[in-house]
């Protein structure tokens, strides 16, 4: 008799619309989510922009996410700014506020904390960003997790540094055997077949590991897996994995808070 | 024997500077001073500069209250943008939050609203724009009371609202009989001498009123009185009328909450 | 036999993306046109996507001009806000400036000036942003002309400066009697209907006049026609009315630069 | 009998002012140099801000030039922001054309280039980074000279896409024996003393040469010495260095266009 052993969390970052301009289909992926990673002001999503965000996945009974952002809209966040750890802990902090006030105001919580772009890759490698951005968490609040990727400085520095932390991996994306994302200059880095990244998904979650694109299996445990709004086919992408995991049984649902 | 009777807040804009440019001397203006209106990083005060002050006003034992301007960096804030209501909501919370956040993480407690520039003289005469700001304060928190120039659309959209309100005047202003601030046109619109300033700052505690510039008085409860941080005399005032009142007996003290 | 013997531009603005964002689809809208009004990066328009726009529109042999707005990213230039005519002026100056180095750089050449947004409808009726728009276009370059509404303060400011003036008709939008564009509130503000726009085009240029919504007729002559890039129907609606131009015997080309 | 066989000019960085906030003091710096290197709108410097400046500068006769930098006004341009090089590229030659735009509004001529902060010390060591300036730089006008330290690939890029180069020295900095500048965190790298700035540029104008902070001497030609403007003893500095170099004969003047 067939039992739900497994249980992930589908998030993908959300409203990154600015103003007049629109950036991605947050109506059509937000049904095949559990969790959104909203941005907050600085790379992009104006305040009605975060408001409507925040709406929509309430709606959609989304777990809510801050997605902070380096302050750099013309790079909407991609680009690396050499930021001291000053900065970027209170820009981090800043953000986190934000959107957790407007949640809070439109009678939401805010679950966690995912830093977006050139902030997050910055944070795989450089620690005193990494320090920078988990301290922010917990001192906003010591029970908001952070959502990581495993084997990357981030995940250390939150762990080091108390902050509870989800482990995120990417349906859509290779990986090395020590757990780094395969550089998207290789052939095969990014997978862009539905189905392909659907048998992944359920592969990540249900096995604990995933194919290294350089020969050998990353293992990892995943908590939340990650579909890229941003990409074309991204709708398709999200339909697909979480039909796949429910047929495989995986429940589907927000990931539950660590620690609560 | 003499008995404090009376007693008052006295506030100033503070936080105000941006990145590496300077505005105001916060630290030498905060020993005068019993509440701090923080600057949200729409008008002023990047993420970093809102830290640092936050941690000054603490150090000085002051309220901490959120400064939220219209988006308009170039212009301080102090050129009116037609936003519509929904887009002055919006970024009004999200200007309480941010502040409010990081004031919680820095272990301190938001105690007050009051808009900036022309946002501030725009809900004085503009009931949508009064009724959004009145609102934000509100959905954030309906126990933040909000800081009012008396007889004004803000101060009558607030009290409708439910949102308590903080009356506040201003020493260094003339005023019209109905209430109004004497327009910086008329000749007497405002006040350089620190002790006329003291003076008038003692009548209006005191007393509940002051000589209008049109003839006969203007008659009103005082909470807190504004000093203009940015006023280059701004120091001096703020210690003249700090002394004058306390040797008036006035306890010069952060406004109780209001209904708290 | 027949004889060409009217000419009319086509114009539509262009390069209002920003960074990661797109806005309009310039691709495929400039082979019916033959001007554009390039955005200048204070309402959209980063440098790179001034360059890019600059660059297909040469491939389109199209005439160019600059589209300077208010220093107003997240309302696109759309609110308006009372600067000063001195900050009009030199942010006018700024932006015309920019655009037109970077098109010189290219081999190009500026034709004209035309204000966007609410920078636009504001310089319909208040005469110091007029004036300081005209005195802008006409200190980068006395010979520069304006593109501007008929029965304008800006018409008026621009005439009165003898900066070059070409006038601009909207085959998709009603007149009233006294030439001023029917508010969108009105029914029949708005033309959806690609042919009747083209009819309302092809009056406008070979008639001198279009019918008022309010009754009556307004005369005008028409330099150049308006077709609203961020209209969803926006090519279909410049084919028609290039197509029935040209089969009507109009020539359809950039505008001749007055007094040239 | 004595004759000037030595001509040097004088540059610091100037408008970097940004609406309400003031940077640096122009009015007292000006009348001691020959040219200024005006910020344009990017790191600092509105178009209001420019325009007085160049009004400044031009009352004071001094040699113009655009200080383009990275567009991020929180961090002044000090932060490396990991811009690809079309977008150094575009966002360099936006700037230049404002500020020459600007200027030739005014009366005025644009007589060369230099980069701002982090734009410019990238520009030492990156090569896309300063290729990309350079190009600028050429593309916006050929004859245009750029402004830049010895020893650096911006030297380097600009020689070979033969860019017009002016050398810069630092009276204020002590160098490597390479022509690096001595790294701030090395003792006495920094000169503060007027008086030794004064000798310092005295030596490096007459001789071509200064003593290395790690042993034995820097070599090279001075087109133009640079003063800090954000230093707060800038003013000084300036006086005495401009009265030594005159006092041992050397014209102080603006640099001649080279090749014109």
């Amino acid at each position: 008799m067939p039992r739900v052993t497994w249980q992930v969390d589908l998030n993908a970052d959300a409203g990154e619309s600015y103003g007049a301009w629109t950036m991605g289909d947050d109506g059509r992926l937000f049904p095949s989510l559990t969790s959104v990673n909203i941005a907050c002001g600085f790379h992009a999503g104006d305040p009605l922009t975060i408001q409507r965000t925040l709406h929509l996945a309430a709606e959609h009974g989304l777990g809510i996410g801050a997605h902070p952002g380096y302050p750099d809209l013309p790079g909407f966040g991609r680009r690396v700014l050499e930021a001291t750890p000053e900065q970027v802990y209170a820009d981090t902090l800043y953000q986190i506020a934000a959107v957790a006030g407007m949640a809070r105001a439109a009678g939401l919580t805010l679950r966690h904390v995912k830093p977006h772009g050139a902030l997050s890759t910055r944070s795989w490698t450089h620690a005193p960003t990494a320090a920078a951005i988990a301290r922010a968490t917990r001192e906003f609040d010591p029970a908001l997790p952070l959502v990581v990727l495993p084997a990357t400085l981030l995940e250390r520095e939150a762990c080091d540094l108390g902050v509870p932390v989800v482990l995120e991996t990417f349906p859509e994306r290779a990986y090395l055997r020590d757990g780094r994302l395969a550089p998207r200059s290789m052939p095969g880095s990014s997978i862009h077949d539905p189905q392909e990244a659907a048998r992944r998904a359920v592969m990540l979650v249900t096995e604990g590991r995933i194919e290294a694109l350089d020969g050998g299996v990353f293992e990892c445990r995943t908590d939340t897996l990650c579909i890229h709004g941003d990409n074309p086919h991204a709708v398709e992408i999200a339909r697909a994995v979480r039909a796949a995991l429910e047929a495989r049984g995986v429940a589907v649902a927000p990931f539950p808070i660590p620690g609560a």
